[in-house]
């Protein structure tokens, strides 16, 4: 931590600085400059912070150093996790393709989108049963019913589940379904949730909110692997900026920037970034090759009836075209795609 | 809801919304322009909203016009709505301070605190018992036993209390307690928690999120609203944008706005938007002169060594300062400063 | 200027910047914290800055610690400017009203206009010859022959004129002109017209470009006192965010924040930030109630036909209101309403 | 252009819009909804933009229907434009490297960055001798010197030159000496500077500007187009958003929507975007894959001693990897990598 003093600091300001930290049991080093003096403080910062150092008279700045975040930094733990769902890998070496209706609505619409998803290159099915809402009077999701559709869906297609979990209450449930959470970009900091989710004994997929720094990120995961659970998967899904030619602004280059902070996998979800199906193939591209541990993409039998986010949702040809890049792009980065599990019944 | 259509759709493209639109109860008005044709529906907005209208053959875009919410609109309810907290008023004609700490740590400084709020006007007393804390090292608030210091000073001031909630789970305890509940600004679209403020009994302080828009905002508030509680105050706290000398941006337009698009009373916090002591008084002018149906303001005996968000907590004189505007500022915008309630003791 | 060193870096990482930093004339203090070390440099910024320090072996991070803006900044000039406009005053006790078309169309509405910002309290007249616009299909401005109306309507009313000029290659003929040069949001860093502003013998009024932080927006007002032009008002106009209710969202706290950073007198348009009427008296309520030295607002005879930007001009009785306001609110904050100067034919 | 009235809107403020309409040379077409009426105009939207629509009773909203850019549109022409720069293509089927350093700053050093430039990948060479800078005490570039020194290193090494210009009045001077002109993300509404480049009979590099949308951008592309000046490539260089851990936010999804909007090619600047050399290669792998027709990178012989923005030059083996990418990934992509021409003296 650095202090800055304004220009006109006495040096009996600079002096009580030196002992308030002293007394806090740091240690304080000043360094004059030609129009500044800054103080460079030594000792545990969790206790400085509770200091109110930037309102002490003469205090023009307060400058902290280290990252925040601990367990999921990069700093400790240098080498680049991998996260394993119901033994599908994601990070490494690897690049996965996690794919599903936006929504569960029906059993036929999963089973048809899971097939879709295989098609599409996916190891993973993602599929809500409990839906964020902006507006109160959209389509909330089926509930436990949902969760239900998407276990049987994942006994014929072998693909594990991952779904979306939006209230601390609801987390042993979902997680007695799911075989990955998902936080959503509205509950990042749920600060709750992510501590039950911390709790659950089930691999988190924890996307970005749509306004949060990469670093309030980071110490949103840190919430959930504080609770002992180190299964996190950060997806960037879009940032909110004054461009309205989009749903939201991918911000691509937050997956290399989390990349070096952290040791967590980085996974992008082009449907919800752009919002128009146009974009998908286009961004999924761009995820892949720079870099990306996968893609999260929406998929849809029928999305002009699609009961949520039809409009981004991929169909027919397009499913190849993904096969096709997720086959053929990750060797350039020096990746392979993560291949789909088999259903139990074909492994007899 | 007006369909606009790309300059080479077809008259069969025309055709088939027509149609669609029919079979779902609606009807369609063509009207064909100089290089575009519109389509303007009329009928059941929700319904048109599930069909994939921007996914079809020759559409280039779709837009809304009715207005998403309807309980909290002023569309319907042209009167600006008071909102009484255990009989302390806020909108109308009145002018509403409401104050305290950012969080409760022990019943000395809450006391201390709840005194400074009184000599600065507040006739509500705010004090955080859970905190929303970015980092899950910073200090986390006292719960249920920061909830008996509030309900105790209280009494002793006679101070009706605001106090912040951050689970659905935790909502019936806190209302037990809480004269007022707060919702967060990170909180803003944890729904589970807005539909369970929407049925506490108790009148809910909304912070806007610091990335939401005045629609998304409102939205929220429906969701409170639609649980039958129309006891909805909105505070804008700022908002987050480029701009770094600030910690957020206060959108002090947005107070008019949301007051011209809703019933609902607004308030505005100039703490956490500014979050620089030296901010607070300007801001708090700048809010009651736009027409602000209040401010809510921290303060803490020793800002110095708070807990949380010491830098922007006024302490002393400024104390009187805010006193004196509080008194004098808003006769000039037609309105009345809210005298503090005594405490039972005085009036026996 | 602070310099941050990886966690990793190593003894002989800080030994190169040491003598880098001695061989470029400075001096570098160490200090060694728990996980990191710090380097304090001494001696010439600017020259530190030349050299890349970030990309040296080691670094995580390089800190400027003062401003870098000199002539502007309230850390030499600790008094706060007043610049006189051909007589009238902006800063200090003043609250200065400037008034007038968004654009000059002919010289009836501008000789109406005039009156009519007369009649809302204004001391200076506003409005555009040459107009900058988004599309180049819209109208552009009446160029010299703008400049000799609005030199026309001077005579007639009294009432020095502000004016906008877009290219350094106009500066000449404008500052033939005009009191005041205004230099729009899309120019703020055109820097040629800033210098050629800096040498026309005109104030300058400096509207912040629309996504420019208040340091930006300080150092385009150093380039124009860097060439000896030291009479400069900043204009906050509202900055662009995610928001869309409004057509910019007005910074009401950059009035504050940089009347602290500088000595130069900080101005608000309320029609500009807005975007809307209605938002007009309440933002310049706002405005001069935290502090504002003034405010600049679009007035205009018949709004529904003006050339430019007509849903945002006041009209009929929204002056007396102004009007009011400004005879009034100024004395709350200790300042007085600057009084309109004479024709100089009423002076005989 | 609609027209969507308000809820209290009575049939006579409906009449008074269809007549003003119809004075104005249009038609108006009314929709009576259920809780809303809506007016489609049809006709001249230019003549009604300069209606005060917005501004009569009873209207709650106008929405503008039509693109307001003409010839860069891709409406009137569908195929994409290739753009040619001393006979090298930009656009089409090819993909196109441009390199070089941020600043001229020695013979020297410039012959050595255009080496390295062309060990790149590149094909054509970019280098600025005038330099808008933040800072008046930043250094500013050589000028005519620098143009001079640009000019020397195309004969030697065949490189056809890219340069920034700053002014309008320099438009002439630049051209005469280089193959393509520069526009920055300061100046892209710089409207003078836009009208001088479009008839300089050079093709032109539009970068966005920082808080541009793309519907401004291709705005201020129309002001060349509108000059004559149909040989544009725009330049996506990152947006300014809230995130501080890169520079700017490259909006990535800009590329194709640009590309779907207007017929100009697309190319993308990796360097300004994240502001840092590690980020280089992964976003323009990400740029690439993404559809871009080129990309525009920074290198420098010794990035520690650069004169501008050394952190994000490329150096050393990272330009043959930039190399590999290039001459590797278009093909992903159906393009093929715009080969280097060759110098004059080769060819004899």
């Amino acid at each position: 931590m650095v202090i800055v003093m304004a220009p006109d600091a006495t040096s009996d300001n600079i002096d009580s600085i030196v002992d308030l930290v002293a007394s806090a049991g740091g240690a304080a080093y000043v360094t004059r400059g030609v129009s500044r003096t800054i103080i460079g403080l030594v000792g545990d910062v969790q206790r400085f912070g509770s200091l109110d150092l930037s309102a002490l008279p003469g205090v023009a700045d307060v400058l902290r150093i280290s990252t925040p975040y601990k367990l999921v930094s990069r700093e400790n733990t240098t080498k680049r996790s991998v996260v394993r769902v119901a033994g599908v890998p994601i990070g490494g070496d690897h690049m996965t393709v996690i794919a599903g209706p936006c929504a569960v609505e029906t059993p036929e619409q999963t089973l048809e989108a899971a097939l879709m998803a295989r098609r599409a290159g996916a190891s993973l099915l993602r599929g809500g049963a409990y839906k964020p809402r902006t507006s109160p009077y959209a389509f909330q999701g089926l509930g436990e019913a949902g969760l239900k559709i998407l276990a049987d869906v994942r006994d014929e297609t072998g693909l594990p589940i991952v779904t979306e979990v939006v209230d601390a209450g609801d987390v042993e449930l979902v997680a007695s379904y799911a075989d990955m959470l998902q936080i959503g970009t509205r509950n990042m900091q749920n600060f709750a949730l992510l501590q039950a989710a911390g709790e659950a004994g089930r691999p988190v997929l924890l996307k970005r909110g749509m306004s949060a720094t990469i670093e309030e990120w980071l110490m949103a995961a840190e919430y959930i692997a504080q609770r002992g659970n180190l299964d996190i998967v950060l997806c960037e899904r879009g940032i909110r900026t004054f461009e309205k030619a989009t749903r939201n602004t991918l911000d691509i280059s937050a997956v290399p920037v989390a990349q070096a902070l952290s040791h967590l996998p980085v996974v992008v979800d082009p449907s919800h970034s752009g919002g128009k199906r146009d974009l998908v193939l286009p961004l999924s591209r761009a995820a892949v090759a720079v870099g990306a541990d996968g893609i999260i993409v929406d998929v849809h039998p029928s999305p002009e009836t699609a009961l949520c986010d039809g409009p981004q949702a991929l169909t027919g040809s397009d499913l190849d075209e993904l096969a096709h890049l997720a086959a053929t792009l990750p060797t350039l980065v020096g990746r392979t795609l993560t291949p789909a599990p088999q259903p139990a019944v074909l492994g007899v």
